[in-house]
């Protein structure tokens, strides 16, 4: 990796028919240093609401199948990756951005000598995504609510009267405590009470109360995986949520490995060199 | 009953200090033309931010529990009803105000022969009871913050863009698909995002949205309760939830009983007659 460039601009940021504007502003300068080199995107960028609509690719999906499927604006020279999509009983779901990100995680961890044997990863998140990869394609994945709910409940529910404004450190305790709760019989729409009757009864405050809020859906999280007892799970997370999955997981006994923060990057080259646009 | 009076103010419209103007502006007049008449006060009334705080009434506990701890305000004349804690597995659980319609409810419901079995009612709302009834005492319940769940995530969640101004009248098709959906693995916070994913692929729109996702909210409360398949339940609601769980129970095999809506003035009654503020 040469550069990078973030820019806080999200999907919607960009008004509609604006999206060139933005990549010109963005990376206009690096273009005009490099010209002709091919350009791959990835995530909400090939949305209904992004640049361009890249249709889902549908699981079971390798990167020969994504890389088969850009969407190419300008041919050879700009793409988006297309997100995939899977049904279960008939529900579908999708991903976005999260299927590069695994591809880049499997180049940089290679799953151990039985690459056939299916493997779990888990990208936490405002809508976090939980992955089955078999024999280098993802076969199957789920979505879940976590961390639009944990904003949700945090800053609008009755529960955000009992919460210090900032969450401050992660109260470990506190946290192991709400996975461990979930895991209980109840449900979880029983278990998030707690966090005001634990304040009701001085039995918790403060920051404390926020670090259980997160343990009480992380493990929700967990507990609706039902994964078999020592399965190891693969985590591509900010440094802000890595640690509470790492600690949640090891709790629920899954030995973790982390994925390295350059999946995204990784992701990108392997469809590039695999859709030919790369040489190298 | 001789007659009724609802005014809309809340326990936060009322200013701290405010209480005793409060029930003077809504029930000066009945005091003036009944002068002597006992007054029981049920509900967030007896609460930390209500007129004066009532203990909680500790479970097991049956009407005399909560007639022999009635808090009074002015002796012989005005008292607040205590609400109900519990605890499992150490934490607490409460109620206030659903005691009253409880005991209310099997006054005008007694239970069939064989009083001494276990019985379960539901309160749907905001904060949803379920409450374990054995021998006339409520032994345990639960709160599930199912309505606010509800309004959090139609009004405030992303899937609040898919849903349409009013939910209009209950889709009973969808309405199953939800309450189905929720019995299945995957979690809540898994299940929800289906009501983003089914509006993307164009499988379902508007009203349908609204209530499949109350569906997964209602079919997740009674996932959770793990009742024994065939169990009655009683369910005291408002004529606009009555209907929904009426189906979600029946759904999941289990007959439905359907509490008077005056549960509340019935319950206050046999407490006053228990505590003896009544003669008759």
């Amino acid at each position: 990796m040469l550069a990078t460039h973030a820019a806080p601009r999200g999907l919607l940021s960009v008004p509609p028919g604006g999206w060139p504007a933005a990549f010109e502003a963005e990376f206009g300068g690096w273009l005009a240093a490099h010209p002709g080199v091919p350009t791959l995107m990835a995530g909400m960028v090939g949305s209904r609401q992004g640049w361009a609509e890249a249709p889902y690719a549908a699981c079971p999906a390798g990167l020969s199948d994504i890389a088969q499927h850009l969407l190419w604006l300008q041919p050879g020279r700009l793409a988006i990756v297309p997100g995939l999509c899977c049904h279960a009983a008939g529900v579908p779901d999708v991903m976005r951005g999260e299927e590069t990100q695994v591809f880049g995680a499997l180049q940089a961890l290679p799953l151990p000598s039985a690459a056939a044997a299916p493997h779990t990863l888990v990208l936490p998140g405002t809508h976090s995504k939980w992955v089955q990869v078999d024999g280098g394609r993802i076969t199957r994945f789920q979505t879940h609510m976590t961390g639009e709910a944990y904003a949700l409940l945090r800053q609008q529910s009755i529960l955000a009267r009992m919460l210090p404004a900032d969450d401050g450190d992660l109260d470990v305790e506190a946290f192991d405590a709400g996975v461990a709760q979930a895991q209980q019989p109840g449900g979880l729409l029983h278990h998030l009470f707690s966090v005001r009757t634990l304040a009701l009864f001085d039995r918790a405050s403060g920051p404390a109360l926020a670090s259980r809020l997160s343990g009480l859906l992380i493990g929700e999280e967990l507990r609706a995986q039902a994964l078999p007892a020592g399965q190891p799970v693969t985590v591509l997370a900010s440094a802000a949520l890595a640690p509470r999955y790492q600690r949640a997981l090891a709790a629920c006994g899954h030995p973790v490995r982390l994925a390295p923060d350059d999946a995204t990057w990784r992701g990108l080259l392997a469809v590039a060199r695999v859709a030919g646009t790369l040489s190298a």
